[in-house]
């Protein structure tokens, strides 16, 4: 078993080699951590800054076991990593976080509203549907326009469609690929906020600064932070962050998306147990950012501080967006964070920068 | 040849697998770069976060070809890099820097001390002796106390003896082994201060504010940053430092460690050409530090800014007092960097922190 807190000089595991992978393991290796990722690829950008890759499946039990030689802590990049290799990793006695609750609820979109209605964390309106029929008669319910999505993975808006018309929902349900979905009543905000906060292994919260978050095409493109807000939103969110870290006994850095109302309420859009992108301005705008916070957390370390020191503008570079790295290179306000990816295909998260102002 | 500015997805080599290296690795990393570590020790620090490590001496010429195959522009972590490797990476075409000067006016501190002399940095009345007669007529000329260090290598105090007496000059000559020496007048001065600069391929220049500097034993204990200085210290370290960069036609990361004596004037005591422990400050103090800053210079990139946005206390732990990493982790205004040495040896430098204070 893990000795807790874990103490430098001891391997971490991360599962997953990407770019929230990478910036992981740079917060780890500040702290004097090996890294020791596991991923499919043997030339990934989070192995490329990490002492072990283990190249293998997710599942693949000699590379988590692996894994579990070198590391007695393991946590995860993304959310959709399979509850079995959870379960091989823990029966191998490695301590891994966040916890199969909480990935289990970020897993399945109506186990997430579900979770989030019953801990007193408000959502929009929604029914699941398993068959077309059963999506007919969801949707009479919650009535159009209405957003179907798929219960399991999908992300930066895929796996989702807008139906326009309750007629509509079984023909929107096979384009889905008739697996099971969920319909969501349209929120009808003003803006996407989100909040970054984490729990250690002793219960201690540690909350961020709200950003505000503009997305294109379902992909995030800007965020900005901390985000101009009251003492009323920011409370709100900052309850709603606390019951989602108490409810799933959470330890780690989770991002919960949320939906600013008109009337001023707040709404959960979904949550991610993971570090975030609408977390990213973190490293340049506080002193602790969400990646050293998730290590300190899963490590059994204690929480740093979550206080804004800039005001930050991130941008993402989406695509051939990162060939302007020589301009942007140039302005003096801005911090450039690159992830090492060979291959720079339309859409996909290249790096980000972070423009700063005075706070 | 090297392709300049060196995009991201390209990789840096470093030479030395330490700390510094590590750091180093952590900031080209940021910046999208893949990293190439030269160092005898297949499990460096700096190894350990870097996609490539080649095991091998430095003057190793099929390390040095492996090396060049990688990374088009190479670095290093240390001033005694042999002139053999560099004029070899170049006959391989790869771009290095800092520059063979440098290098050479680093690797002798009689070459230094004639250097800054005639660039119009002061330093102390100082005499060069190669055998034991020429010590003692060198020290009747610049008068006892005086210090007498090896020309070349020594670091942390090592390879040095104070004379108090004219007459010791030849049993001080032997007691450092015999081999060539200089021999300095004692600095009268009030306070250790040191300036970190950088220096691009454009012949930018950007300079940090001052440190101050507390030694014990030889080794830096503590650095506290932005000095406290007033406008007539900081003008001439900035002129020295300008000086010393335009004098080497530098490109880099230098330090500068500087006396501040009674009477208000600075004396150059040495030039380090590359990152500086008393530098380390600006990892949390500045929003970029000179590993980020090294980087830029050396791939061609422009500098970035090096105003302070915070007060610093840096502190060195050294050997076992490394220990200390729970308790300082609880410190909400401590910043830890730990390097992943393996074994805490007395005095060996494990890691730093960094306490801030607004400024």
């Amino acid at each position: 078993m893990a000795t807790l807190p874990l103490p430098p000089g001891s391997t971490l595991g991360i599962i997953g080699g990407g770019q929230l992978g990478r910036m992981l393991a740079l917060a780890a290796a500040r702290l004097g951590f090996d890294v020791a990722v596991l991923e499919r690829d043997a030339d990934s950008p989070a192995g490329r800054v990490a002492a072990h890759t283990i190249v293998g499946g997710y599942t693949d039990r000699a590379a988590l076991a692996q894994l579990a030689a070198l590391a007695s802590v393991v946590t995860y990049e993304f959310e959709n990593v399979p509850a079995e290799a959870v379960r091989i990793l823990q029966s191998l006695g490695v301590e891994t976080a966040p916890g199969a609750q909480a990935l289990a609820v970020a897993q399945d979109r109506v186990a997430e509203k579900q979770f989030l209605n019953a801990n007193g964390a408000p959502t929009v309106a929604f029914a699941a549907a398993d068959t077309a029929e059963e999506a007919l008669s969801a949707a009479a319910v919650i009535g159009a326009p209405l957003l179907m999505k798929t219960r399991r993975e999908g992300y930066d808006g895929k796996g989702q469609r807008w139906v326009e018309h309750v007629a509509d929902a079984a023909a929107a349900f096979a384009a889905l690929g008739g697996v099971p979905v969920i319909l969501e009543a349209p929120a009808d905000f003003v803006r996407e906020l989100s909040i970054i906060a984490a729990r250690g292994r002793d219960g201690a919260t540690a909350i961020y600064p709200l950003a505000e978050n503009h997305h294109e095409g379902g992909i995030l493109r800007r965020s900005l932070a901390p985000a101009d807000v009251g003492s009323n939103l920011a409370e709100q969110a900052e309850r709603i962050a606390a019951r989602i870290l108490g409810g799933l006994e959470y330890v780690g850095v989770v991002g919960v998306e949320l939906f600013e109302l008109r009337d001023g309420r707040l709404l959960v859009n979904e949550i991610a147990p993971r570090v975030h992108n609408t977390g990213h301005w973190t490293q340049d705008g506080c002193e602790v950012d969400q990646f050293e916070q998730h290590v300190r957390a899963v490590a059994g370390w204690p929480l740093g501080p979550t206080a804004a020191i800039a005001r930050v503008e991130m941008l993402n570079l989406l695509g051939d967006e990162v060939d302007a790295w020589a301009k942007l290179a140039h302005e003096p306000e801005t911090r450039l964070h690159l992830y090492g990816k060979r291959e720079a295909k339309p859409g996909r998260k290249m790096g980000h920068v972070n423009k700063l102002k005075p706070l």
